[in-house]
């Protein structure tokens, strides 16, 4: 089937244009020795997953449990989930997915979450690696010092049931070294060693080999695309192998019209940027505003205008949340619809 | 199960107070003589709106026609579908569900759409409804005169397979009776009478009855409310029926609680307030923005604060966004779950 027989809006994946993005990433972090472990909140689509592990990721990244119980459920061996996981159900999930034999790896930023983690472990037998959340300018979760990395660190070594994993942060920022450093050290000094220092961040994933300190990195839009990467030089126009399919439905004055793909398919993520995507074939067109079903679109720069009925190509702002409003979406290959997946982990929010 | 035994993040609808809704705008639209034919794009749910049927609803609004394909096979069977259907894969579908003894109708704003549901109903032998969709100042969709609304009527009454079913738009504004006197006006000089006149919008919905012209009234998230809906002064905080659950699983500063609903729970739409929803347990703090999976709360204008593992509970900004991000909604009525629907029509944009 090729392209134009598919309905919109729809979500189309370029699929020599995402298996280049993700050789391309893996084959930069192995050259510098670092450790890739995707993100799969962008996709959420366990045979994506298989591609990036059998390109050389050493495991993946999901940032909720129920994301780790359909990549689990799908063969996925290897899991970090940088989440403080909080409350007896949760833990019990986790502790299940940590028994079927997935390496399951956790984060933690306060005391009150190792203390969850080390008695839910040890109840269930297990050794689980936790890593300390660091704060390194983000603001969001996270340890404010290396001393309180270097201090959480230390309670988790010696908390039952629990192995320090190392730390984690994100995005890689330039207080990343000095901060890991300062907290290394300090652990030095109690005979504690710092087996891993996880980063992450797609506009920053060609940087992470200036990072001294960090060993893995972890990243989720790099496959795809979209116009924050590409405001952030990391990806090109070209790359993008991500696209959402709108049909033209209404062209109601000379200067409007109005796509059949609102804020359910292209959602209101604006990250900073003007408007709600770039149609491809019309770059002077501005998509203004969304409502829900609708995109409302200025085409007063344009030269040229689309017609009613005529189908437009689009490039949201951030694709993780597209995708995640998405039922399924289509892999193409030279035009033709090659692969239709389910966003299987889509909305998995628990 | 009690609320509290729930999993976070979860989307919480109190019954009582979603039947209580419910039974007001219909009561208040019957007592006026007004049709009352909601908008399930709030709820997505057939059991909600069999609800609204059975409370005296004539039928249902639907904006994709997915949803209709859902709602029709849960059996509900009068469905106006406000959009202008193009192409020849989604005019089969219309036609499909139009076959199964469903009342469909739709809108049209253009002579091409108009021209294709003609073609589509004529091969189909049926005879479809189709209302001009107008714009009385929302500049999205519609004609934008009342001669050419006129004009399109006289095109659809002329229209084989095709029956011109009123005037509809959206939403109700103070030019809806002059706009519409003045096009029924012109089609009378053509012996043609408008047997609808279909407007909507939960912050208008009170003042319905004050627009002479209106028969029909189209509301979604009147049996919820959201910020949105309070902010318009249409329903009050004790009436808001839907609410998400959320737990803080951070406190990385004094000032700062990290909550586990992001965006992919809560949405990024902002429809011009501040922030992303309202913490009723703490209605000083405030969460000023969202990442994908974590509500970042300011806490700096709050009298007592959160723990750690506290669980809260927030007034979105938009109900209907919420909605279509999640998997399910518990039904909870004095504090004890009765139900949980599958939010069956969510994402269905095509």
């Amino acid at each position: 089937m090729h392209v134009s027989e598919l309905e919109t809006p729809s979500i189309l994946v370029d699929l020599d244009l995402m298996e280049a993005n993700i050789l391309r990433l893996q084959s930069y972090l192995s050259q510098h020795g670092i450790a890739n472990r995707p993100h799969i909140k962008t996709h959420k689509i366990p045979a994506i997953a298989h591609l990036q592990i059998n390109a050389g990721a050493v495991g993946i990244t999901c940032q909720k449990l129920g994301e780790a119980e359909v990549m689990a459920e799908a063969g996925i061996k290897d899991i970090f989930l940088p989440y403080n996981i909080i409350g007896a159900a949760k833990l019990e999930r986790l502790m299940n997915l940590a028994r079927r034999r997935v390496r399951m790896s956790v984060t933690a930023d306060s005391e009150i979450v190792v203390r969850g983690l080390s008695s839910a472990a040890r109840g269930a037998g297990l050794m689980l690696p936790v890593l300390v959340e660091c704060d390194t300018g983000a603001k969001r979760c996270g340890v404010q010092s290396p001393e309180a990395a270097a201090a959480l660190a230390r309670l988790i070594a010696r908390s039952p049931g629990l192995h320090f994993g190392g730390f984690m942060t994100y995005p890689n920022s330039e207080q990343l070294d000095p901060f890991m450093q300062a907290a290394k050290r300090m652990l030095a000094e109690h005979g504690l060693t710092v087996e891993c220092v996880s980063g992450g961040g797609t506009p920053q994933m060609w940087q992470a080999h200036t990072h001294r300190e960090l060993t893995e990195h972890r990243a989720g839009m790099y496959l795809y695309g979209d116009r924050y990467t590409l405001r952030s030089s990391a990806m090109s126009l070209a790359g993008c192998s991500f696209k959402v399919r709108a049909t033209v439905v209404s062209r109601p004055t000379p200067d409007r019209a109005i796509l059949d793909a609102g804020s359910k398919t292209l959602s209101s993520d604006v990250l900073g940027l003007e408007g709600h995507g770039l149609i491809t074939e019309y770059p002077e067109a501005r998509i203004y505003s969304l409502s829900e079903e609708h995109g409302h679109v200025d085409l007063s720069e344009c030269a040229s205008q689309p017609e009613i009925g005529e189908e437009v190509t689009i490039i949201p702002n951030h694709c993780c949340v597209v995708t995640n409003l998405a039922n399924e979406v289509v892999g193409v290959r030279r035009g033709e619809v090659e692969v239709i997946w389910p966003v299987a982990a889509r909305g998995r929010v628990q």
